[in-house]
């Protein structure tokens, strides 16, 4: 028996695109003697549909488009996941189901019993757990089917009462097939791999792994789905990053494969931002970026991803000096968007701040130059950001990063402004490594960017290190508490200064009114901020 | 036995403001003799704690506030909602538990079993369900003690495979207790009501409810915490949008009660977003509010609410003139802050207007005016108000309704900008009747802010229903597919036009993007903008 792994690039509810490359991977793999193709969990929707599942009408097009899909189905087999309705009561609406297609028709459902509730995951939001278990009989192989969670339930989280595959084992079936949703952060692909592992060793099964690849808003899924033999081998890994499909011959597994190293952090950040960019505006059905070019350092990476995600003529600079901009600013954005080849335009802010001091004077006479003045003028910068944007059908990038969105050094309706948040996952010190894995060939930012000190420029001789810690200390304590949950007083019996911690934690949670209305921002690590990081607004809690 | 039932407003996070609150609750139960004070559902943490609940620190501080409010349990008992650890694996960390102190200690401790997962609930991200039950023995009487939704699964829903007081009523208990967190929509009193009934009529036991009251953020809850005897008779109704302490003794119940019929859905709605704009304010320990007053009925309405809940000397009206304003809209809200006695000022935006404008020229020259520029001017009212803002420490309050909210009718980084939104969870027909409620016994709103056609004026001449379906066949639809969640087909079946239908249906799930980034929602509806409803963003489903 020969097994398709179809590794593709959904878009959640667009039903037509998605069932069509279903039915274009089906053909190839026909065309290549497969027996049986697997696509991913959800395929049918995209991942992650959220409550698009709660409309009766999603759930009948999901399951109209695979029945469609089913009639490509003849001489071959499909597993496809898809949400199915639960006939019985008591029990939520819905199962988060593999299908099983075979003689032009939905032949089998599995239902997925271990359904993720944690992080960016809700899915006993939606579904019911499944409680009954069976393998499915294709062409003299039995096959144990199921999806993505049910075989994770090993290792250390043992987060549920049941392995599913330990109640499939009973049927002695030959082979295991998992359809999944496992997004990307930088650990991922090493997490997924022991996992997989895991499961070989225990079941003593050949595994065959089907994943997404491509980004849903703030979702990156990375690929990279994988085979093994019954000993434990590798002996598939599709591509990271794009479509793929790989067939394997049951009878004639192949060798042992050397594993794609993709370990080093910065790297992958960077080609997962790049999806990550390309596939926003793809899906949107944009081209054209804007984004504010500084001359620091964030606005110069997310200016180069966004370079490389649309092509540099699609991504619009706007250098927007103000009275305090230094003359290094404009040279230095102007030197990275003349090096990508992208056009830019200087728009001065310094009128436009006049004139509305001017028309504040009656309310701010007598009152010194503050955190007000600071923030009209990054107010000023957003106003004429989105004035193109609007104008020209450009969505705005955004260039905050995780620190400073981590403890509020922003301003909101200025700099957190955007359709996209490209680095609100990436904490400033791996801002640096960027850039300088960006220019690891060629000096593409200015190393003038990369060595100057960090400053927001809006007030005479601002520097970020007025106000905040070095970034190495504040983002190492970020980590522990954002990335790890410590305490205070965990953190500081790891060794940093008590008030310190404490004045990054309050800033952090007095923070969360204003990344409450930050743009989605592109996961990258184990917890970003946004859907996965869910936090009281007014409460009093390390603050 | 005398059971007091204690309904107190907390503050999430805030471990020494509940913990003296219910200290004094208990204590003020001593004096009047009772046996047993009921709290509400993690009362000790405040609901929703949300993430927090992620740090062994959060649990902790828990643990110890229930430890230190069981030392003052000494000749009474009192029931207390708090996290705890689940110690036993598989299964997720916590429970969400009842603790039973008495004798100075932390005598008992009853875990929740059916953790609601749904609309604004997200408890099975962070609980383990309990699957053990047990009774309360105390002074002769045995307490079947619940946690809120474990006495719901009963009537149409029927989400769970059990129901934990089937399990408890084998011990023969005498008394039930549930101790809640159940948040306010403008039909939830009615539905807790026929729970309650349904439970008595089931177990034939009295029963005794705790609830919240207060805002926490988005969520309103409203109190109406009650208890019933054994025949299914209403015995106690405690008030609803504020603190309350009622004492029952179960030797001598009292007579069956008359319901206080909280049904006027305007008058409900009115009252718990005064209490949701109060809390906000008080818990972030703020005074004073600024708001863009336009003559329009939005903002007016939002104004009066505010008034009501701040003082009408601590709500700052600023007008904020353009070229396309009306005389009315200026000498309306001049009118209504006069009327309220409230502090208002006048700040013309269209110098500033011409001045972006001028450095916009070499960008626009040659184009004609269009969306850009009227969100350009929505864009200046947000810089200047939030100018104020920053400057005097006011919170902005938002001003935009659910019907606009839904269809993007609303300038994101302008009109959009707040830190709450009122009545973004109103549609434009009940901010209509909300604007008679409040004129109901004298002109407060100007009749004429009530009765004109609703405008955005950003350009000559403007009217919604120049872009809008007229607000009646509009928020008819939205309510249909936001709350109801009906799709295309069925909304057409119920006599609405196919064009108009598909048309509103495309701007709600288009303007996703926009709703992100909006400020959180005061939640009166089933179904609100914000935590209890998740959508794609990129996504192509009816659009």
């Amino acid at each position: 028996m020969k097994i398709a792994i179809a590794q593709l690039n959904y878009h959640i509810g667009n039903f037509e695109s998605n069932k069509e490359k279903m039915i274009s991977a089906i053909a190839n793999a026909k065309k290549q003697r497969a027996d049986l193709v697997i696509f991913a969990e959800l395929a049918i929707s995209g991942y992650p549909p959220r409550d698009f599942l709660e409309f009766d009408d999603f759930i009948d097009r999901c399951w109209n488009a695979t029945e469609q899909i089913a009639q490509a189905c003849v001489d071959i087999a499909a597993v496809v996941g898809l949400p199915t309705r639960n006939a019985t009561k008591p029990g939520k609406r819905l199962y988060n189901s593999a299908a099983f297609l075979y003689e032009g028709k939905i032949a089998d459902l599995i239902h997925k019993s271990l359904l993720p509730t944690y992080d960016i995951f809700d899915e006993y939001r939606y579904f019911e757990p499944n409680r009954d278990f069976h393998c499915v009989d294709f062409k003299g192989k039995r096959l144990a089917i199921s999806v993505c969670e049910d075989i994770w339930n090993l290792g250390v989280e043992d987060l549920y009462p049941i392995k599913p595959m330990d109640e499939l084992i009973k049927e002695n079936p030959d082979v295991i097939i998992n359809i999944a949703a496992s997004p990307f952060h930088y650990e991922q692909s090493i997490r997924r791999k022991t996992i997989m592992k895991a499961n070989v060793d225990r079941y003593h099964l050949p595994l065959f792994y089907a994943n997404h690849v491509g980004a849903q808003t703030e979702l990156i899924f990375d690929g990279g789905s994988l085979a093994y033999n019954e000993k434990g081998e590798l002996i598939g890994e599709l591509n990271y990053f794009e479509e793929d499909l790989q067939i394997f011959d049951l009878a004639d597994l192949p060798k042992a494969l050397e594993e794609k190293k993709r370990t080093d952090k910065i790297a992958l950040i960077h080609d997962a931002l790049v999806l990550g960019v390309k596939n926003y505006f793809q899906k949107l059905g944009f081209e054209r970026a804007v984004l504010g070019l500084s001359g620091g350092i964030d606005s110069a990476v997310t200016m180069v991803i966004a370079a490389k995600a649309l092509g540099a003529e699609n991504v619009h600079a706007v250098l927007l000096p103000s009275h305090y901009s230094s003359d290094h600013s404009i040279t230095d954005a102007e030197y990275l968007a003349k090096k990508l080849g992208s056009p830019y335009e200087i728009i001065p802010i310094k009128s436009i701040f006049e004139r509305i001091e001017k028309q504040l004077e009656p309310q701010f006479k007598g009152l010194s130059f503050g955190i007000a003045e600071e923030n009209i003028q990054a107010r000023i910068r957003g106003v004429l950001l989105m004035a193109l944007s609007n104008k020209f059908g450009y969505i705005l990038l955004n260039t905050s990063n995780k620190s400073e969105a981590a403890v509020g050094y922003g301003t909101l309706y200025g700099d957190m402004n955007g359709g996209l948040s490209v680095l609100g996952d990436v904490y400033k010190v791996d801002v640096f490594e960027l850039a300088r894995y960006i220019n690891r060939q060629q000096e593409i930012i200015p190393w003038n960017t990369i060595q100057k000190a960090p400053s927001a420029e809006l007030r005479p001789n601002q520097k970020d290190s007025d106000s905040l810690p070095d970034y190495e200390i504040l983002d190492a304590i970020l980590y522990q508490y954002i990335e790890k949950r410590k305490g205070p007083h965990e953190i500081v019996a790891m060794g940093y200064e008590e008030t310190v911690v404490n004045r990054v934690l309050k800033l952090v949670n007095t923070s969360e009114y204003k990344r409450h209305q930050a743009p989605p921002i592109l996961r990258v690590s184990t917890k970003a901020f946004g859907q996965g990081r869910r936090m009281p607004i007014v409460a009093k809690y390390l603050c």
